[in-house]
This record gives C-alpha cells, structure tokens and sequence, in this order.
C-alpha cells in the first residue's frame, strides 16, 4: 500500500528529526497498537472476569494491553466495541459474545480488516473460525452419569438460550446421554431459558413445574440458572435435594460456600482465558496452529444440591 | 514544545496528502489516546470487576477506551503497569491499589509526565490527591452500633493491612466507636490481617481465639475476611451466630446466599468507579473540580451472621 509506505517514510523522517520513538508512533507507523481487545457481556460476572484476567495474565508478559468492553449481550454493542476497537488498530480481538449465526463473527472472517480474533467461551458453526471452550457434550455427560448414578429417571433440562453454541450443544448432549442411559423422554422436559442468568432460571423453573411431567433431578446450564432454579423451587416448598436434585455448570465463586453447596460441572476459566490468548498470540504473528479449536475438560463436584431421588415416583 | 509542533506539521501534510484521520494519527498529533488505563490488584475479585465495570461504562460513553492492569497487590507491578500505560499515552490513570506514602502516587502527582489520574476504594494522606472510596468511618459505626443494639459488649477486630488507607482508617473508626459506645477495651482485641483474603482472614482469627481476651462479637474488615473468620470459628466448633456473631464489609456477590447469611456493610462498588471515572474525566478535560475526594455512604445489611450474644459472658 503505497499510503502506508508514504507515510512510514514522513514518520521515519520525524524520528530521524530527534523525536523519541513511543508506541503511539509505531503504532502508526506499523499499524501494529499491541494491544488486544476483549469483548464480554459484563465483567462484574465471575466467569467473564477470570477469562479477562487469563488473557490479561498472557498478553501482559508479551507487552500488550489488554482493553475491554461490555456490552450485556446486546448484539449492536459487541458490533460497536468491535468497530471501536479496530478503529485504535488492535492486533487481536477475544470475543466472548459471539451467538450462532453471528453476522460479526461473519464480518470479521470475511472483512477487509483482517483483526485476527478467537471465540471464547462459545464457538462458530465454522471450522474456520479459531475458538476456546468448554466440552460442553462432557460436561453434560458428566451431570447425567452422577444423577443417573443417585437413581435418578426422570431428569428435566434447564436449557441455556438456543442461539448460542453452549446452549444448542448442552440441548444435543443431554438428549444424547438421556437416550444412552435409556431414560424416559417426557413432556417439557426441556425448557429454555432466555439467558444465562438467575432470573431467567427463576421464571423457567416455574414454567417447568407448571407443565413438565413429574421429575426428580433438573439439570441446569449453568450456576446462575440453577441459582434461579433454587429460588424457584423454594417459593413452590420444593426441597433440594430431598425433592428435587439440581446439578449446575461453571463452578463459580462461592458454589462451595452457598446452601446448599452447588454440585455444578466446573469448567476452567481462567485456563480458558489463557489458551484463547495464546491462540490469538499465534495467529496475530502469522504462525500456523495445530488446532483451531481447543475443548477444554470438565470436571464434576458433588456438593449438597444433589441426592438420591425421593422414595415416592417424580415430584 | 517546539517538537510537538513540528509533529503536527508533518502530520498534517501527511493528512492533507489524503490520508484519512484514525484515532491512533490523533493520538500521535495530540498525545491523547483516548484511553484510561485501570490499575486493579485483582479483576476476580468482584468488588474490582464491579469497579472497572463503572469505570468503563463511563468512559465508554465518551468514546475512550479502558485498559486493565492487575498486580496482585504487588507494588512493583503497580509501577510497571503505570509506566507501560505512559509509554501508550493514556489521558488517565485510575488506581486502585494505592497504599499509603505509596511512591507510585509520589511519582504521579510530581512527576513531569502530569497524567491525571484518580485514586479509587483507597485514599491519600495528601489532599491534592483525588480520590473516591467509601466514608469507612460511617461503615464501621454501622457495624459496631448494630452489634451494641443486639447487645454485644466485647467485639473484636479483624483489621486489613495498616499501610492502606482503608486498613488504617477502619481502625481509628473501630476505637473511636467503642470508646464512644463506652465498651470495654480488651487484650488483642485489634488482629491485624496480611491481606484482604480469606486465607489472612482465617489465620488472624485463629490468632484472636488463642490470644484475644474473651468476645462475642467481631467486626471484619471485608467480606473475604469474614469468610475466613467464619470458616475458623467452625474449626474451633463456635457457631455463628449463636456463639459469636460477625459483621462483613462489601455486600459482595453472592453475600445473601452464603451460609449463613452475611451481615455486612455494603459499600456500592459499580458507583465508585462510576464517580471515579467522573472526576478523572474531568480533570483530564481541565475543569475544576469542587471537591477532590468522595467519600460514598455505606448501608448495613443485616442478615444471619449476628444475634444477640451468648446468655453466658465471653465465648
């Protein structure tokens, strides 16, 4: 681009001039900011700051800042961020909003801009596109196995949001291991919630106890869902786990210390955040990589929100 | 600056040869990157996430960027965070790891380079240093007035980390409100702990049962330290509160959920960084500003983890 070459030449001249060199002149001059951008729904999430805190953690010893956003899942913010963020020419971005069918995912795979990015938390349809996420048909595996092992049957599904990847493959896992473990299918057994928050898990679980067939065990997509679920259950003088066994996903802060202790599918997040970091790193230098998407392990912790499924059949 | 000017010549030409403005050419003509950088010992700790949070809705609003730091509450990596986010030219510094007679402070508020810059949840012993935090000494008369009311007379402390403005000032309010209460002072009463952490928590209260006089009551600096304390009392077989009640600081994530529930002070952490971000915007725009340091109220919270002492004296 000659633009480019003409200006790094009237830069080259300045610096030859006695100007001392800073980053905001090379970044100009390379198009280069060191710096990535990180896009999340809303820090004040645990799950969202650990992430943050991995990418950080990894970008800080290579010398670039890490900038973030929030943008409470609203699609039009993370378009905004995103805009924003190329504008001050970013190097790299971490995008843990990304839905299904994404016409941001789709813009930045096909744009003229060429930001290297990385999915985190949640994946592309595309093999294409680079992402880090849990195992989320292990993770629900994992959820199903300890029920079924209670002597759980009738298992209800408290579904995240559809048009996101952690939602939509939590749904096939749990048909999947329902199916494998010959359970009965019942009416409503799914529900999905509008988003991955307590409230959402509160007003789900009541649509659930209205009109799902009986149950013993619910499984939720995650620890805020299941939260909500608790509440839920509560107000209708449902016990946990005497009546109603609840098992969550994340581990979150403090599932170990709330009554009962959360027994939740515990996904690394943190760790997350450090592998879509090194990701990233590599792609933005140009080097090949191995994998385009890494599933990171669940692992199972069984704490109080879970027990064999009362005497009398369902609820 | 003479070299500045020239700077802006070249670029200018460099512009009026058809290159279209981006912010990083502002950046490089005006020294203003539009940016904040955010210096924060930890971004899982939700009381940062929460502050951050504010900080960048804020700012986000007028088009500048955030850009985070953590350290650890290291103070070396507080130092090299500061100097790596001059070297990027931001317009603002916001910190939140400021101790007392910090040198990092010492730098900013004389150095050459005249960031502006906000201290947040801490404060300086220097009036020039703007700053917003919480009134601690409204906090802590809070928490010991509750506990006299429900009848507590030996009420210890758990205090944070004296070189921080916050560990030092909850101190002095402590005494001054026992004295005002006329309570009894005692042997060890004050425990100082090393760190706002559970783990510092749990150590100083084992230190307080060995050697502290006999109390019913104790004031905790924050919520992880009452964690800490709680999950003490329990090893040493006190339960709480029917033995000896506790009082929180923060209303962290979560602390309604917990077993039992926390009595706590809430300091409202998102507005802190909401005015932080306020005051440091306008100080970078030059305007004055009526006052250099805000101090929010804090509100207490009552639930599970106090009750009336014991009907014996002491524990």
């Amino acid at each position: 681009m000659v633009r480019t070459e003409t200006l790094e030449r009237i830069l080259t001249a300045a610096f030859e001039l006695g100007y001392t060199t800073n980053v905001t002149a090379r970044t100009l001059k390379t198009s280069v900011s060191r710096a990535v951008g990180v896009v999340v729904p809303d820090l004040t999430n645990p799950i969202f700051a650990q992430i943050v805190r991995g990418v950080e953690d990894v970008f800080d010893r290579f010398g670039y800042s890490t900038w973030i956003a929030n943008t409470d899942d609203v699609a039009a913010r993370s378009e905004e961020a995103v805009t924003a963020f190329q504008q001050r020419s970013v190097d790299g971005l971490v995008l843990a909003t990304a839905r299904l069918d994404d016409p941001l995912v789709a813009r930045l795979r096909d744009g003229a801009s060429r930001t290297p990015f990385v999915l985190v938390n949640r994946r592309s349809e595309d093999p294409a596109v680079r992402s880090v996420g849990a195992d989320v048909f292990a993770a629900i595996r994992l959820a199903v196995d300890h029920l079924v092992e209670l002597g759980h049957r009738r298992i209800a599904l408290l579904a995240g949001p559809q048009d996101t990847s952690t939602g939509l493959h939590s749904m096939q896992a749990f048909v999947d291991a329902v199916d494998g473990h010959g359970l009965p299918r019942f009416r409503d057994q799914f529900t999905e919630c509008s988003a991955f928050s307590i409230h959402a898990g509160f007003d789900a679980t009541r649509a659930a106890l209205r009109h799902a067939s009986p149950f013993t065990a619910v499984v939720a997509a995650n620890d805020f869902i299941m939260l909500g679920c608790l509440d839920a259950l509560a107000q209708a003088r449902l016990r946990c786990p005497e009546d109603v066994s609840v098992v969550g996903g994340n581990d979150m802060l403090f599932a170990d210390r709330i009554s009962p202790g959360l027994t939740t599918v515990r996904i690394p997040f943190y760790e997350m955040g450090v592998a879509a970091a090194r990701i990233l790193e590599r792609s933005m230098h140009g080097e090949p990589d191995p994998e385009s998407s890494v599933a990171l392990q669940p692992s199972l912790v069984v704490r109080g929100s879970t027990a064999a499924p009362p005497g009398r059949a369902g609820r």
